[in-house]
This record gives C-alpha cells, structure tokens and sequence, in this order.
C-alpha cells in the first residue's frame, strides 16, 4: 500500500508509521509518500488515514521504480549528460574495444555527432566461448582515455558482481547486459555503489521482469537507474536480429520515473536499419539513444554487421536532434 | 530465377523465354526483367545469356511482390489520395460503422485532420459470436455516404469471399484483417478485382508469410497493394494488446515494392500510447496511417479503448505531417 | 451467470428464466444448468435463487464450450470411431491426396496400424500461390473411395464456406485448419451443418482463443467439435516446425469438454522426431492422434520431411496403444 | 571442421595435427576425432586427409557439445545415481530449502518415490528483491544432511560464481537456473570444477542457445553436464507459466551428448498439470525427471502452485518407472 500524505503532515506521519511497522515490513518513504508492505488500509492508525490524500492499494511489487510512489522523473547527473531531463542524450562508440587508438578515433566520431557518452565493451557476452571476450580492464582504460580526451561520459558492461569495483574505477555508467538483465547478484552489485547503471531489457523480460530487476539495484540504495529497449526475442528473426519493442517506451514512462533509452543497433542487428529505427526511437519519447559505430564494420571483433560508418552516423545523429527538436516545440 | 535483360533486346528475349519456357512452368515479365520459375542459368538459351545484365537466382516465392523483379515503388491512386508516393496518407475513422449519423460525424473529424481516407467495419471479425458483428450492407451504405459528403475515400474490411462482389459496390480500398491474412480463397477472391487491396499482417505472420499472401492477390492479377503493419502477438501483452514490430517498416521497403502503412491503434490497443507510436510510425518512414477515432470512447461497440478522441487525433495528425515534413526535408 | 439448478425443479425454472429474459439476452441450458449473458445474480427471481444449488458468476464468453455449462466429455461417434471416450483413436493419411491409387495404398496402411479414421488434403491451404493446391473434388472421391474400401472414417480439411456444402457431401469430420481457425464465416458454415469438425488451433491462438473459434461452431447448433493440438508458433524453429504445446492438452480438457487430439506430425515437421512426441502426445493424456503418412517422401506433393513410412508408423501405433493401454490401467 | 581418423592411425595423426596447427587454434580431441577451428579441408597435410574416414565440415560452435567430435552418450555417474544410461532417474523436492526438518522429511517422501537425488533451493533467483531469497549455507547444510539420511544424491542451485567453492563443498550436482543460462561468469567457474552440472534453459534460449551455454561449461574442463527442459516462454500463460517444449527432448537427444531432463514443475506452474506432462516427459524419451513436492503447498515459500503434494508424487512416480520400464520393453 501506499499513503499519499498531506504535505504539511508527511513528516510526523511517515515517523509514526515506521515507528509502528518499521521492525515488521519494508517500509519507503519519497517526499509526502510512504509505501508499507503487507499492511492493508484497516491496520492503519485512524489519524494516519485522516492526514491521507489518497490510499493506493494496488501497488507493483517494485515498489520504489513505481511513479506511485515518485511521480516525477528521475533525472541522472553526469559530468557531461543530463539524462532523463529535456535534452535528448546520444550515446555512441563500438561494439567492443578494440584497442586503444581505435577506441580513440570513434570517441571523436562519437563527440563529432553530438554524443555526450562514448560506449565499448571491454568484458563482452558472447554465446560462444571461443569468440572474442574482451580486452577485460586494458580496455576500461583505453575506453577512459578516450572519454577523457573528447570530454564524454563513459558507459561499459560490467558482466559481474566480482568486476564491479575494477569497473568502477573507470566509468561513468555501468551497463548491465540482456543476458544478466536477471543476474540477481550483479544487481545487487551495482546497486551498492553510486554509479549510474543503464539496465538493458532482457531477451524475454516482460515489462513487469525489467521493474523487478531494477529495483533489485534500488533496494541496494542506488537509484541512478535508466532503462534499454534493445530488442525482444519473437517468432521473426530472419531480417532482424531482434524486434524493437518501442511501445515499452510510453509504457515504462507510464509506469516508472526512470529515463528510457533505446538501442536501435541491438535492436535490428543490420546498420541499414539503424537510421530508421532510430528515429522511431527518437519520435517514440526516448530519452536518449545508445548506437555502435565503427569505420571499418566488415573487420569489427564483434557486430560489426550492425554498426554505422562514421558519415551514416553523423547524417542519423543530425537528424535524431532535428527530430528531437521538433518534438520539443510540441510541449 | 530472374533474368535482367539489356533494355534494347529485352523485349525481343521475353518473348523467346516465354515461347520455350512458357508452356511449362510460371513467368512473370516487368519491363526489362523477367522471372522463371524451376529454370536454371544452364536451361538458358546461350543468347539470353548473352543479352542479360544479370542472372538473379536466389529469388523468393513471392516474386512478383519482390523488388528484384519490380525494384520502383508501387503507388497505388485512388480519388483523393496517392499511396506510396511522397506524400503521408491519414486513414481515420471509428472501429465500426455504428451508424449513419455517427460515422458521417467522425469523417468530418478525419478529414479536419487531413486524412484522404475514412475507415470502419461494417463486417467486424470479433472473437466471441457473441459480439457484435458489424451493421453489413448498412454499415457500407453509410460509410460511403460519409466519405463522399467529406471528399474522402473509403477503406473497409471485407471478411468472406462471398462478400467481395458486395463490398466491392461500395469501397475505394478492400481491407483484409489479421485473422485472414492466410484465408487464401479471400485473397484469390480480391485478387481477381482492381481495387486496391489493404492487407493487414497476421498476429504471428513473418515477413515472409506476410509477402507470399499478398502475392496470392498479386497471381490473381491486382497489383494495388499496400501492407499493413499491425503488431505481432509476442510473450508480453500486459500494457499493449500486441507488440508494434516496426523493423517491418524498413525491412518490408526493402524487400517488396507495395506501400508500407502502419496501425498503431491496433498494435497497441490503448489510446494513451498511440500517440507516441503514431511518431514513431511516421518516423519509421511508413507512406501512411491508419488509426481509429471516437468521440465517445467509452460507448464505441468494438476496441473503445484504443480510439483516440477527436481532439487528440488532431493534435496527433498535426504532428505527423510536421513529422513528415521534417523527414522528406532530409531527402 | 450460469445457475446450476436442483435437478427436480431445473426444467420449470429453465422455462422461468427462458420466458423472462429470453427475448432481451442469450440464453443456453444444458441439463439442470442454464447459462445468461449480462445478467446478474441480483436480477434472478427469489425463486430461481431458492431453486439453485449454485451460482457461478466468472463464466467465459465461450459459454456453450465451458465445462461450467456442459461438465461432462462430449463424445463424438463417427461410422468407425468413438472419440472422446475411453478409446484412443488414430488417424492416418497423407497429408495431400495425390492420386486415388496412392490414397487407397496409404489408407490401407493407416487401417493396419489401428487407425479408424484416414486422412487426406483436397484443398491444401499453401504459404505460396505458386506450390500445390490440391486435387479438389477429385481429392474428396479418391478420399471416400479408400476410406470406404477399408472401413474407415473419413476427415478432409475445408478451407471457404463456400465449399461447405460439396465437401459435406463426402467426409465424415471437417477439418479447420490452423490459418483458418478465426475464418469466422467458415466457422459459421460448418457450425450449420451436423458433421463433426476437428478445430486446428492457430498457430498463435492462446487457449480462449481456439475455445472462442470452438463457441463460432457450437453458436450455430453443431456440437460435435474436437480440438487439434498441432503446434505453435515461437522462438525457436530451427530443428523443428513449431512448438508442440502438450500442456495445452490437460489445459483444454480442464476448461472444456470437447476432445482433445494431437498431430505431431505437423508441430515438429521432421520425421524423426514425430514418434517421441507422438508417445509424449499419448502419455499427456489426448483423445487420439493425427498423423501423416506417406511410402515416399521425397516425391510428396506437400510436407514429405514430416511424413512417417509405413513401417515407421505401424511401429509407432503399436507403441501408442500399448501406452494408451497402460495409462488406461491407471484408472 | 572435425576429422573422423581410422582408429588404427587416430592417435598419430591428432599428434601431428596438434603439433602443426596447435599453437594457432583451437583444437579438441576425442577418441579417433579431431576438431580444428579455422581451418578448412585445403589446408590439412595430405596424409591425414589419407588417414580420414571422414571431413565434417558443416560444425556448430559448441563443438564438444555436439554429437559430432563425441557420437557415444554421456553418462553421469553420481554416488546414488546413474543419469544418461537405462535407467530413468528421478529427482523430486521442494523448491525452496526452508527447514531443516521439512527437507529432511520431503527427502524421505522423494526416496519413496523412488527419487535418487534430492533438490532444494538454498540461494534462490526471485523476481522481486523483496522475496524470499534462500536460507544459504544453512539451507545446503540441512539438504546435504537430508541427502546423506536418505541415501540420496543432492542437486541444488549456485547463482554466483563466488558462491561455487562453498556449494561445491556441499553438493552432488549444481544446478544452473533458467535466468542464468548466460551468466557467463558463473558457466566458466562451474566448468572449473568437476562436479556434474544441470544447465537449465532459459525462457527464451534456443537449441543453439543451450547448448552454447553448455559448451562454456565443457570448455573449462567440465564434461559432466545434463541439460533441463522447464518451459519457454511464449504467447500463452495464462494458463501456464511457460510452454514446456517436449520437442527439446529428442532434437537436443540429436545434437549432444549429454542427458536431457524434464522439469515439468517449471514448465506448467499448477500441480494438477504436472502429472500429464510428467508423463508427456518421460514419453518424449528424456533420461530422467526433476519435481517440486510439498507436504503443505499453501504454505510454502516459494513456488507453493506447483508442488505436489507427497501422495500425487507417489502415485506419479510409479506411473512414470512403469511407463519408463514399458518404452525400456520396445528397445
């Protein structure tokens, strides 16, 4: 359940409550807001429910991503981005590092673009054992030096709990991969730090799994959560990889307070694709877009097939700010 | 295979292949090309090869809907509107037909809001029989009065071979819904006419189930077809009724010549998010939009919850054509 | 609602309601129950409420189908079978009829394997216009002929109400197939008529959605409707068709009382893997089988990869009604 | 590629291949076959192209996986327990450890049964953080302590590759949650040890999927690995949690060498499904069976919808040996 206090009493009733409950359930507070669990509207103290605005008693299980509980957006700080605010945020960079110079040349491209984040994987997910697996934290620090050097945020994936504190002397944002989207001990990882983490969407999560997994790293205390559409696996994978589900988009925004960000590259797999599904994206309602690019795709260490050369990117990311700006007018 | 001919002898070079050829398997000319079914370079008379420009063999059943024999754009006219060119075609109207007086209404909406074309079932393909089905003849009586007062076209489904001749009194395009995408004797029965067909992708038909049924239209002879992408049915159907797969989009463009035009009223089934995936279906590069309005959501005899009110409609038909705009400005 | 009556006083309080809602809502009755739409318990005559052991409010729309209506099994009786009873019944065919000689060969094997039922396609529903549609009524003839040489029913699909009537006038059971289960005029067709029709489940068709297509057939007076479980459409189709949903079989049988039948030929599509999920079919606890046969299936006209020669099939029936045998010891 | 040798050259061959391709690529050996990764027929010396009974070109990544490089089963041998030979081995438990004393006492019920392996979640993968999530190492203490009174083998649960040294101290058999499948840090820990492990599929993995995930196990040197059906997820649960894909069975039965279990439990999610499709299990030819018993369902703290209750598994179990012993007879 959820109280909905009124603002000049919320403070003292939100210390009666936990005072009352605390030992017994979980209890969160955000602003004039209290969410109890396993308490239903007649176990409450009379004045309580006379100092409510509202009682809400279907209330998700994720209880601290639910926009019930913190209406507002949740708008994430860092040094160069502001994510989940008015800007439309570009992430872009290759698939993986692949070595310091490379990684370097596409930061610039990246910035060229309008990006504010350079992306590249340094520990990366791949089906089979014998490919390619990373550069492991060489590659953090070439991913670091390049940010540096272009003045970018940096987001990499961090594939486990044991990784998280070398990862985090690097980066800006952790990512955390489809395939880990329910690794329970990584979420639990990550939400132990401060750092903003980019949580992808599953292979096959349901929009419920993807709160769920956020909120593990919430309940940890870190709420510099956003959320990534990349694709959901279906019947039809013949002309693309994955099917880009961008109803999530006004769907999570409905349900939850934290930034959506679409991955177009992840979504369709074929860079001839990219530009188009990355304008659905944009016009959508995304926050922000994560994109790989690559000068040379046919010799990339891992999806190369999906990734934009240097002059399609900067045409796409031209026009995603056109269309982002036209957007804007519309409010 | 097809067979790219020099346009000087292709004419010359169709007639010998269809004389030697003609008897014994399927051939389909276009302009300089022509398709043979089960024939293999090596059958080819050693002039033809000589004369063709290329020699296409991985070609797929659907051959004439593929862009290896037709590679233009099909663009199918009607009386006020001019499908697949560049202009972006509306297609506005209630779910059904409930009656004169209101139907002839919501066209006046439709058109205030630029569209060319007015929608509405007379015959509803509902899942229980005990739904309401639809108004028949009336309802296409009514439709059309309410698309001529408005200058408008018509677009409806037909749901039965045996109404084809029927609704073809009435109709400026044939729609043919999910459900029956693959009822064959339906699409032979509209293949045999000239008006323009509208062929709606089934729940879980791929890309290539949805091109070999409209090339069960086009081996009947009309060539007037435009796609409809719809959404898909998938695992996660808690916050839209199907999941909007528009990767189709682009994929769709590339492969066949037909029109690509999107339903996002259907594909997500709740009014509040068509908005978004209207944009996002713009944005995608669709040649139009179908969508359903109702000025009293709440009463409407079918889908209620995905119409949007008149005055979000307008707003949202707004926004497309700015959408729009913007996008043909990059070209 | 569906009001469960005492049994002595059922038909006088049936009347009651029929008289006193009949005109304004449906109404079905079945035994000592009676089934009425948008009616609450609160608009029930004292008496009738007095009268009922029961009142069960949460009924699904596909009421006549439901167990709640009708709890005990239908069973169908055909010239040589009895399906839905204590019998597991096999049926056996090829899946196109190709010639009559080839028909009346597979037949005979069908016969020698158990089987009571012989199948056989006239009319083939093909993804492409272009592949093999049938041999018509010619099929229907050769079809008969060999059923009726060795003592066998008969069951050929129909694929448009208009051909209802000339296939009637040939089989035993009409066979709706899985494109067709929502082809609500077909549906309504074969619900005129008093042929039993084995209802294919669509190949996305969640379980209300086959019970609903079911309710199309039973709304129109025939009640002899059987299930077919062939396979669903999913991720994952690269060793096999479809996904044989044998959970659907307990599923079904709990929610409705039409028999349940399993064709796992058609869910995995590759011979080798059609006995194992044939077992698995049997053990899951189906009604009877559907199985394709075929002396060489290399040269089949349609779906040879998934066609069992004889020797493969007459071992696999064997095996199917010692292990329906068995299971039939566990009662 | 992979070389099938003749025996009596075999082993001076695979020298020589290691010797001259070793240092450059992957190389595995098993018995008279050799796979080379990256090299083609071209490029082998001539006299081990003498040598060869076969070149298999056409090879999966998960090559030590496949039937190819290992045609023979794998056969796991446990203290209590032989999984992947005659035998049909059960395992049943509940799914949550939550006392000393109830797992001791579902341990004893499990035996009963005929069970060999006992199971019990001690670190349980739970949707929600806010959800029971496993009484740890105390949890394996009292299933070990279960297992050891009853004369069982235990399988049970590892989520986290820092975890593995402490349940390696106490397990017979790791278990691989479904989430987990591409935890891919925790695949290679698992493969660093040498106890079996059970590599659940995960809800949207295909057989390639599996058996990639497998082949991360077998890579680091662990080569006792069985592999569970529980379901995928598909268009429909509503009346299931997951679609359990029987077809698996006998395609993964095809392509590997490693035993493959059913887990009916996770598969339909209601205990009154479980015993057809524990049935339909053991039909579809899999080795052996995992199932969820409790004696107070309502009660327990995770996954209560789908146990069994001790009498139902009793009964189960003796249905599903004889129909094991019956399929046994037709060898």
């Amino acid at each position: 359940m959820i109280i909905v206090l009124k603002p000049e009493t919320a403070a003292a009733m939100q210390a009666k409550l936990v005072a009352q409950f605390g030992s017994k359930t979980e209890l969160f507070t955000h602003h004039n807001r209290i969410a109890i669990q396993d308490i239903q509207p007649a176990d409450l103290p009379a004045d309580v429910v006379a100092a409510a605005d509202d009682l809400i008693t279907d209330v998700p299980a994720a209880v601290q991503s639910s926009r019930l509980l913190h209406p507002e957006n949740t708008i994430i700080k860092t040094p160069h981005s502001v994510i989940g605010g008015d800007q439309f945020v570009m992430m872009a960079g290759p698939c993986s590092v692949e070595s310091a110079d490379h990684v370097m040349a596409m930061a610039k491209v990246a910035k060229q673009g309008g990006a504010t984040v350079v992306r590249g994987g340094a520990f990366k997910p791949r089906t089979s054992p014998y490919s390619f697996q990373g550069l492991g934290e060489a590659g953090l620090q070439a991913l670091r030096a390049a940010a540096d050097a272009n003045d970018l945020d940096m987001i990499t994936e961090v594939m486990d709990d044991e990784h998280v504190p070398m990862v985090a002397k690097y980066t800006d944002i952790f990512q955390i991969g489809a395939r880990n989207m329910q690794n329970f001990s990584l979420l639990k990882a990550v939400g132990r730090t401060q750092i903003p983490v980019a949580l992808k969407r599953g292979m096959s999560a349901t929009i419920d799994d993807v709160l769920n997994a956020a909120e593990y790293i919430a309940a940890g205390g870190n709420h510099q959560i956003m959320l990534l559409e990349r694709g959901i696996r279906t019947f039809d994978h013949k002309y693309t990889r994955n099917t880009f589900d961008l109803g999530a988009v006004p769907v999570l925004q409905k349900l939850t307070h934290y930034p959506v960000i679409v991955d177009p590259s992840h979504a369709v797999g074929e860079w001839d694709l990219v530009t188009p599904m990355a304008m659905a994206g944009v016009a959508s309602g995304a926050s922000g877009m994560i994109v790989e690019i690559h000068d040379r795709p046919a010799e990339a260490l891992s999806d190369g097939p999906q990734a934009l050369k240097p002059k399609t990117y900067l045409k796409m990311a031209q026009q995603a700010f056109q269309l982002h700006d036209l957007m804007t007018s519309w409010n």
